[in-house]
């Protein structure tokens, strides 16, 4: 298992975003990235930094003028009178007929689509950082240089959908390294088969979206029902696929209070799909906001329960890369993503050797 | 010329909205609908409460589950843990592929818009008070028992959408004004064509949305540039209506800081654009905020200005139902008000007799 970071994932300080009407701190604090980072030294390997990857991989996957809004969003937004700290939406599109506008203000509430993915000073180096990170981890995997690595991922990235973001994320790192694993499959003649395991807390409604109409990335995603719950909007068992990718998305929403024997059952007939598909590579969308200390959390998944998980992962036998998403029981993640390690490394030993 | 208001127009209190991600008073406070109503008492005529009209003719426009929506949110909202007064919505709908969550967090997001339309718990009482107006009015005029009619909609309406509300504006006055019309004019054998003039400063986005596909309304629209100025996604002079209603879209967006001569030229288009068309009713989407002292304004319509707007309006013609829209400038309104009905009755002199 290689261990993937890079330090720019700390510059990323949000501020607040509203909960029922009221504005609260965000939980996806930087402090997350050193509790993860924490677990990683205890184990004694080492811990690389992922080389900065540009913005090629990026634009494979969100639109350009999306990630020029990530890019250019906050000193634009600074130049406003009267501007908050932080880019924060006061107005979305709500129709078909919706047209791009040059303002910035106009820009934010079309590029983000929530309040909970503020715009600050570090955002955008933190977030490609991140992204990065993803990128280098998807390479390796995918050349068959390591047979899993761990990208430590941070800001998360499964709520940012082709030319947005929101829920605390701007850039979609499973997406983007499950894309750019593509070629790298290719060019050693294995199938050109990515699957996508996404067992956050909340459903990653942007990873479905931007998959949603293709078959060469199969997306199986176990959350909690959103019918009340954020994202609200997707994640239901209903949702599919469309066109080409009709059947390749598979969602299995859980009931808000699922235990831990649920969650593992549903992600045990998760690696069930997957496995039917025979992907060249897996990459696992991990939050350890299921939890049960979580403070969202409304899942009752317990520290020993992520080895658990960490071992039917491995169990599947497929090449693996584990990207970060949420968890923000700080005090917690150090555990939580040694006890997922202990139980992945159970069966693949580490590898440090390129 | 009639004039018709209900005094459940002041029971909407809304709180702040986002300013680029600061919080604000909404400038759209009861206030307003006093000060019009003195304009109205100082000119001696009745001044009449309109009767309530039920959820008939809010249906006709927008949907059901919306309506539903606008009656329940404040109370459903209230009964969550730790919620604001107001509802404000946190996150909306991103892609094509939007299930309809169930909770009220969700809605709050599917059926607004922006964060400066906040439901207090007297929203639903004066927005729907407030299209009761404006439908009595289309009543009076299309029935021809009035030649122009006077509604003192307070909240607004023009930016409120099929499905959602916005920009302090929850049920679309004008449009829902319009509809009601159809009929009427129908039963007495007129051509079954209404045109609706926006001359608010702002874009009116969700009268343009509801008709977009339809030629029996034609949509003409007077306002202010959108791509750096609300609503931003719309009002654009490439867009001019779609399928059946190609062409039957018009928008002449004029530069921030437009000039009244400006502006009163664009009026002049189109009203010639209405002329062609030949509609059996105008109504008005009448907005105060073009005015050169409003704390939003832009444009530089001043006092005596809309007595020309008044005027122009009349000389038209069309039996016209006016359509009160937005104005924040609350210690001029009187005198606006007062202005645009001096020139209006110029040409048509006041009628109280049914």
């Amino acid at each position: 298992m290689r261990f993937l970071h890079h330090p720019d994932s700390v510059a990323h300080k949000p501020p607040t975003y509203l909960v029922r009407g009221e504005p609260k701190p965000v939980p996806e604090v930087p402090e997350r990235a050193l509790a993860l980072v924490e677990q990683l030294q205890r184990r004694g390997g080492t811990i690389e930094q992922a080389p900065l990857c540009g913005t090629g991989p990026l634009v494979a996957v969100h639109t350009p003028e999306y990630i020029h809004f990530l890019e250019t969003a906050h000193r634009r937004w600074s130049e406003l009178p009267g501007a908050s700290a932080a880019v924060i939406p006061n107005a979305h599109p709500f129709t078909s007929t919706t047209t791009y506008p040059t303002g910035i203000v106009g820009q934010a509430g079309y590029h983000i689509y929530d309040t909970a993915a503020p715009v600050v000073a570090g955002t955008w180096a933190a977030a490609s950082a991140s992204a990065a990170v993803a990128v280098h981890g998807a390479t390796l995997v995918a050349s068959g240089k390591a047979p899993a690595a761990y990208a430590l991922c941070r800001p998360p990235g499964h709520h940012a959908t082709r030319q947005a973001a929101g829920g605390f994320c701007y850039l979609n790192n499973a997406a983007i390294a499950a894309q750019a694993a593509l070629p790298v499959l290719a060019a050693r003649g294995l199938p050109g088969r990515v699957a996508i395991l996404d067992v956050d807390l909340h459903h990653g409604n942007g990873t479905q979206e931007i998959f949603y109409e293709r078959n060469d990335v199969l997306m199986v995603n176990v959350h909690a029902d959103p019918s009340a719950f954020y994202p609200f909007f997707s994640g239901y068992a209903h949702e599919r696929g469309a066109g080409a990718g009709l059947g390749y998305t598979i969602n299995r929403p859980l009931p808000i209070g699922a235990d831990e024997a649920t969650f593992l059952t549903a992600v045990a007939a998760s690696l069930a799909d997957i496995a039917r598909y025979a992907p060249s590579l897996l990459v696992l969308s991990l939050g350890f906001d299921t939890f049960i200390g979580d403070p969202m959390a409304t899942f009752g998944v317990t520290t020993p329960g992520f080895s658990r998980l960490g071992a039917m992962i491995a169990a599947s036998g497929v090449p693996t890369l584990v990207v970060q998403e949420g968890g923000y029981a700080v005090g917690d993640l150090t555990a939580n993503l040694g006890s997922f390690l202990d139980g992945f490394e159970g069966v693949i030993p580490a590898v440090e050797t390129v």
